[in-house]
């Protein structure tokens, strides 16, 4: 095998792809800026419990493993930055106030969680913490949308579910609680048969509100199906109101609501949301609440937030266009340094011709070039 | 051990630090552009061979091993990006012409490579390939020097070395090829008894070379010194006046020549150059030529280039101003959503209060509220 050849789902990002990614980069993280949103840069590296730290299996199994030379112990390559920035907010930061912040970096993953995708995510995301109510899921939803304007995306569909829901019901069975797993796994499959079996020992409350799950799904019209549908539990009535409060403020998103939706149950602990765009199988952007992360670092504080793959993001952007540039000749001529020190710093990209490389440059569209006029140098118009 | 505790010599980047170095990133980068070289972005994983390809043990020692479950083969997480730079450029850019290749990004250490040095350094650095001349080396050292200017930093020691002196007294001698190993060794412990005694038996133009390097070390006078004392091979008299021209064009920066210094000896095959600055023991910058790594992916390009540690960099910028900032209320009222989203818009930063937490914000200042004043909503000064 060549020694040049790159592991499966792991890619160079070459000059067109990686000024794209850039661009988007800095629109979306000035943008979290204007909101508030404060930069952090945790490690690639960290001890592995602390990685793992509040997250679930589906993260242990995503997680390479090394060992510590220094220490002994062993360490994980990030998979996921979010429990890295709940760590921050919990112990470095240590504020008692709302605290906005955001991140930018590489995430590793062992396996592609989708045949072609990329096992190196380019995650950027934003969180709130230490503020429990729905205002701070308004505001991330409403960021989360924003960026995907920014990146030029005008159709968004938005997926809202809420795991507050499934709570209410398992909170009042204790029938439904000890077959919990069995639950979740035929919710997912939306296996019906197999819930009237599973459920016929569990009380009519639950079991009917669970039977009713895998039908609540469809626009937002959903939401008000299933006041009718459900048992007006504490739990379920706030949940739904969420929903309904969410739904409204998605601007032009197109809703769609599915009860049933039980993804990252184990950490998330109300709204969570999807946003699907045109031309990608996978969601582009994903949030909610997973107030418990921070506990688990010893200082539970409510927290919600959403994350993006901007490589997927900017896979969407029409190519750059090559900026145009201007040819120079190479010389340390005192006025052809000054003149090219002042068209750098007017922001003109001025390359240097090496000696018999004058015609090289393919990247940039070279429509001028630095020409010598009678002692003074100029600008000319390449043909 | 607290779950929240980071390996040693890794540390997350908090806000304001986080600010610097991303502003700084970005005057690098863009400042790379307007000098025509294009971004990429290598993965952080590797197969092992395609990452030590061309490097020498001290990479391999350097890099964190894993085993890919794909293919069962051992990655390597990048502990340097130049290999990668050199391997786009030979395969994917696959180019006759010159090509300016920059990046930026974290690569990962096994040990640290001093007490207190990180092992996630933030390296960013440019490239250039294709070209053999030293127009390339003087354009790749401008660049580094206008890169620390633009970081702020006015005083720089350049430290000027050139690999091809040794190899050219090598070049004459089969016994001191023989002795190559001992022969470094001796040279960078500067031992004088060691040398003589181990030159004993090579031939006098050879030994007498060898034995006048250590003391080959100065100012930039150290060059004319070098002319009178070293033997006038062909490669000795081109990489004297490599240095001198290279001397020449390094603006304000104190020069220091050290014709002893072999490091990158294996790989490097030019003029090397490491900056260093005030308050930093290790060079902020290093750069040099080393044609041969694209070699060993199959096609030989000249190559030279330069690299930095961003965050070691960002360290010496003073604290980034708190930004100021406008407090406006939460709510969903069409006016002061249009409001926001204009303030936004022209660059301002808007926090909107979550309730209950009105006086919350401590990282920006809000030095200006967005009130409601007879329907009309308007920025308030704060004292």
């Amino acid at each position: 095998m060549p020694n040049w050849l790159l592991p499966e789902n792991i890619a160079d990002v070459l000059p067109s792809e990686a000024r794209k990614i850039e661009e988007l980069r800095r629109l979306l993280l000035d943008n979290f800026r204007r909101y508030g949103y404060e930069l952090v840069m945790p490690p690639m590296l960290e001890y592995l419990e602390s990685l793992l730290t509040g997250a679930g299996a589906d993260t242990d199994l995503r997680t390479f493993k090394l060992v510590d030379q220094l220490s002994g112990r062993t360490m994980g390559v990030r998979s996921d930055m979010t429990t890295q920035v709940a760590r921050i907010d919990a112990h470095l930061l240590n504020r008692v106030s709302v605290t906005r912040l955001c991140y930018a970096g590489s995430v590793m993953h062992t396996r592609p969680s989708g045949l072609h995708a990329t096992r190196e995510p380019l995650q950027i995301g934003a969180e709130i913490y230490g503020f429990a109510g729905l205002e701070a899921d308004a505001e991330i939803q409403e960021l989360a949308l924003a960026s995907l304007a920014l990146a030029g995306i005008r159709t968004v569909r938005l997926d809202l579910c809420h795991v507050g829901i499934v709570r209410a019901i398992m909170a009042v069975d204790a029938n439904a609680r000890a077959n919990e797993g069995a639950v979740f796994a035929l919710l997912k499959s939306k296996d019906a048969p197999g819930l009237r079996d599973l459920t016929a020992s569990f009380g009519a409350v639950a079991r009917n509100a669970i039977l009713a799950l895998p039908d609540l799904y469809g626009d937002v019209s959903t939401i008000e199906r299933a006041r009718k549908v459900l048992p007006p539990l504490p739990g379920i009535v706030a949940a739904l109101d969420d929903l309904q409060a969410l739904s409204k403020l998605a601007g032009t998103a197109q809703i769609t609501i599915d009860l049933a939706d039980l993804r990252g149950y184990h950490y998330e602990s109300g709204a969570m949301f999807a946003a699907y765009v045109p031309g990608l199988p996978n969601a582009v952007a994903r949030g909610g609440r997973y107030d418990h992360v921070g506990e688990a670092f010893g200082r539970a504080r409510p927290a919600t937030g959403f994350s993006m793959d901007l490589r997927e993001l900017a896979r969407l952007l029409p190519a750059a266009e090559r900026s145009s540039a201007i040819r120079a000749p190479w010389g340390t001529e005192v006025a052809l340094r000054e003149r090219i020190v002042a068209l750098r710093q007017s922001g003109e990209v001025v390359i240097q011709n090496l000696p018999g490389h004058e015609n090289d440059q393919e990247e940039f569209n070279c429509d001028r070039a630095l020409v010598l006029d009678n002692g003074n140098w100029i600008l000319e118009n390449l043909g």
